[in-house]
């Protein structure tokens, strides 16, 4: 994801290349890297803006996602947008450079590291399609749930219920989405219960006129984005029968226990799982140029920045947003350089 | 569709049932018809609203669409909502009683009148998805086009071009529509011309940069919504290989020639057609409900309204509606009863 | 599922209707139950086979199958056919009483007792349907594993490899379908050991080349028909990256445990649970009549008979089957009436 | 397509290469071609079997399918299997060689060079897929015809109607096919009445018991095969309400008129144009070794053999081979090298 620039950009004229590493035992540290020169096919670019995403931490604390583990020193950070500061043989046009998207104009640096986590709400919508005035749930209220609501939305779902254990995630949720209903989950109640009164958000006229509930307007899919096992359980409890589960979250345990079988069984409900995306670079921007995705809605995920320099004190931050004292949610930290007032001065 | 009011509108407490018909001999003509009593599981309903549709003409001028044929006197008037003045037995809500939905109050007899021409466009999208992103183009920009790229809309299209023979209507489109791009069709032009021109307008970067066209960046489907032999061509000579030409429109011919056969054979290029819909009503009062399609955006379709009493001029109107000398586009005329000013007396 | 017959059966003239009855205590008996007047639309049929399925005995030992309870004295046998021997106002032709499919000649009784459990299969391979030349595993070789294998073998999976515990049942497999691979399973072996075993199968030049092992011949569908947990792990581990697992079979448990949770994220895994069926059996009566899947194969799935006088027997030999002595192998026990030898004499 | 030979043949020791070029002024010759050395990733192959396709023909006779043009010397021939005389750098198996499949021993080079063809009816089903017992007709009974046939069979297609205006191909198909049922076309009957009568084929009870006829028996899936428009427009009158008619056939011209597109419309009848196949072969391949689609059927669509010097006869009786005055049917012409009985000396 670049902007293609040919004043070169002064920034890294000292020819740095600062890196945040992970350790195969667990530690994050700051290490200068060699800067390669472009092969091929290839751009060298200057990354300019980089989320940090949950897998970046479970890559730290666990050193393993599944089967992909940390082996040795390895540099963290996917989620990036920056500039060409040069380009290999062959890449006349930024087009044509491997695993490299040009933006237009008008997607800022924070933008466009968004594109990565969008990506995966824009497969997930992808891998179990709704058609307009679908009623959809979202259970989790973090960066993917917030953007696979995006690209619920932006899919045609209506009404949109989306469901967090934290009463700030919920608000912001609300500010992000204002179409969308917020449920509150209590982590003491069974799946069950908790997908009972999710169901009762979807519930329309037959509430009032004391009609049974009617299966007819219960969630057609569920985009379970935690990833957590009671989560899962309620997902396939609160989706409509015959409907699909879409499971977006990860689990740091590989198994998971007490799935509802003889329901999901019954019910014929289908389960989908996602862990990555393709093709899915060009929809992203052109989602975003046509306002389906607005900018300054995906901007406003990036609650938090720090200097490329501060990249420790950073993932540090993000291991302990939840405990912040100050009342506000964290959603996305980014990892600038430089940051947005030096920008200023240098472009 | 109707909305459940308990207190009776007093607009209908003389009875009467002014009704407009057509002839087998191509005649239209007002008559009174007979107030049937509510069956089992039926509700009589005093229509409110009512748009005059292509295919009202069709049966007026030509007497048959297809094989579907006027052999006697027929009431017209398909795109209808209303009012419940009486229940039949069994009918206690009013979500029971069989082909009728109920409203929400939020929900005016205009904009629920074009729920019926809207559902077609949903259709059109279900029975060809696409995803958030996705290149789209729609021919013609009538009711027909303008509901069906509102569909599209809503469900993620970007970019789409809508394309006309007439100016007005384009800017018509643009104005209800600003995400979409217009294109002019030149009559003169041969399919491939046109085209290959609103081709053009789905080029990205590759254009200015001088590359070849990227079949990639061109429209996965076609919303083909005239019905006329040339644009269903130009349809197929515009989707992009392996993409989906769905045809919308109708036509008072039987066949059509001139079908680009070995293209759309070599290309493998889906042929969809659509004439109807099911099951779309609730989607369609949910994505109203969602501002998935914006209330006043639908209710600024309805350029013209008469009276139900002047229901034939209203169709010799809409015979005549490209020969309007004021400069205005006439998009939906709908029939009312009473006419606002009056409903703002008596409701 | 019925012949049609004119000429009305004199075995049940003298008007008798033994009937095997569940009770909530999780007894079963013999009853006389009445023999009610066929109404509007239906018929009155003489039920002369049916067969015992697994259900039946979960209904009778555990009193219910996930949600669904016997609370009181219910008739089993739900895998039917019969002749019609009187049809109530309205059903001049059988194809139009409900719920009934008129049977051709060709097909016996105990062939059409055997549509049920056979349209479980096609239900199957509609919600997960594979092309010509697929690989395709079966997991259980009991009577849904058998005919859900016979539904994917008419649908062009090739290769199929069918799994058990039990090497009576493989030989029976076998012979039941000549093309299948067969594998017995090791009960203490790990989902993971089990799955790669499984898979080695599947492979074809790769394997004896030296070659790693190409994901790309492994199954793109594992249709589960047991219902045990370890079978569901080893699905997840054996189905191709990508591909789908069917879980046909259900389980008296309500919850299932140690399910791969991050193998099947990770490979993007598609669960389907099925349940049920609908309209299947015209489907179902074409492929026998078509020699998609042949009479006689069906019949050789009855291994065992018993007149419907001892339909008590007959639910207790199934409840044991497991530790018949005689070394044969119980797969689908029928119960008839009159028996093969009396029918001869009476029709 | 080809089998991976340690033992060289000697047929071509003498490294003669005889081809059959067509000429941009539309004859046909024989010429000696060079022999490259195999690139990385490619082998060089004695071709010992090739069919001749229709498009062959058009190639020679018109100079061109569709936007595909001959617009020089060019060598015929794309329906090919052979034997590896030499491997180019890096490719240590036959798997790893571009474009190449290996062939396992029991399938010959006859039965090898119809996997071409074969995977065009493959690709058919994939994209019209159909379920087991569905009623599906096919068009033309030519080798296209018979080859998709053969895959619409293994996909559990049943009843199978297939056409054609030549009474020999129908007996031929017959033979090929027996549970297929057959229907003479009248040339000079309109694509509606030709249509119904098909339809009366697919019909049960309902007929002979004088009900009306039942859509619902009718062919969910038409194969056109011919390309031509009255057997379109006949396809279109034939499917079932709502269901997909796929024109596998090609024409050699570019335009095609009558198309019965307000029948199509109100039938929601969808259209697909396959042209050619991707990622076939290993299935076709798989077929033949689960007897999905038997050897010996296969084989006996080579109805005549030529001998590759004889390339230019062949091509020139394949031509005329409708002229046939001896009565039997050509259905697929394969041009082989060395021929059979010379083969058994040499091999």
């Amino acid at each position: 994801m670049a902007h293609d620039t040919t004043a070169a950009t002064a920034a890294k004229a000292d020819r740095q290349n600062p890196s945040l590493v992970v350790t195969a035992d667990h530690r994050i540290k700051m290490e200068e890297a060699e800067i390669p020169e472009p092969g091929v096919g290839e751009v060298l670019l200057h990354i300019r803006a980089t989320g940090i995403c949950g897998s970046d931490l479970h890559f730290w604390k666990h050193g393993a996602i599944g089967s992909l583990t940390v082996d040795g020193d390895c540099i963290l950070g996917h989620e990036a947008a920056g500039v060409v500061l040069a380009r290999g043989p062959g890449v006349d046009h930024l087009e044509v450079a491997k695993f490299t998207h040009k933006l237009p104009d008008s997607v800022s640096f924070a933008c466009a590291a968004l594109l990565e986590p969008l990506s995966v709400g824009l497969h997930a919508l992808r891998t179990s399609p709704v058609s307009v005035g679908s009623p959809v749930a979202v259970f989790g209220a973090g960066p993917i749930g917030l953007l696979t609501m995006a690209a619920a939305r932006a899919s045609g779902a209506h009404p949109i219920v989306i469901t967090d254990i934290d009463e700030g995630r919920l608000s912001f949720a609300k500010a992000f989405e204002p179409h969308c209903l917020t449920y509150k989950v209590d982590p003491t109640a069974t799946p069950e219960v908790t997908a009972n009164r999710i169901r009762d958000l979807f519930e329309r006229e037959g509430r009032t006129a004391g009609l049974p509930r009617t299966e007819y307007d219960m969630p057609q899919l569920v985009l379970e984005c935690t990833g957590f096992e009671s989560s899962i359980a309620t997902a396939a409890y609160t989706v409509r029968r015959g409907g699909c589960v879409n499971v977006v979250g990860v689990s740091s345990k590989p198994l998971v226990n007490n799935i509802p079988f003889m329901h999901i069984s019954l019910a014929e409900i289908q389960l989908r799982f996602i862990n990555r995306y393709h093709d899915t670079w060009p929809a992203a921007i052109r989602a975003i140029e046509g306002d389906l995705i607005e900018r300054s809605k995906l901007e406003s995920l990036v609650t938090d920045e720090f200097r490329l320099e501060e990249a420790v004190q950073a993932l540090e931050f993000s291991a302990n947003s939840h405990k912040r004292e100050d009342g506000r949610i964290t959603v996305k930290i980014q990892i600038v350089d430089p940051p947005l007032s030096e920008r200023t001065r240098s472009t």
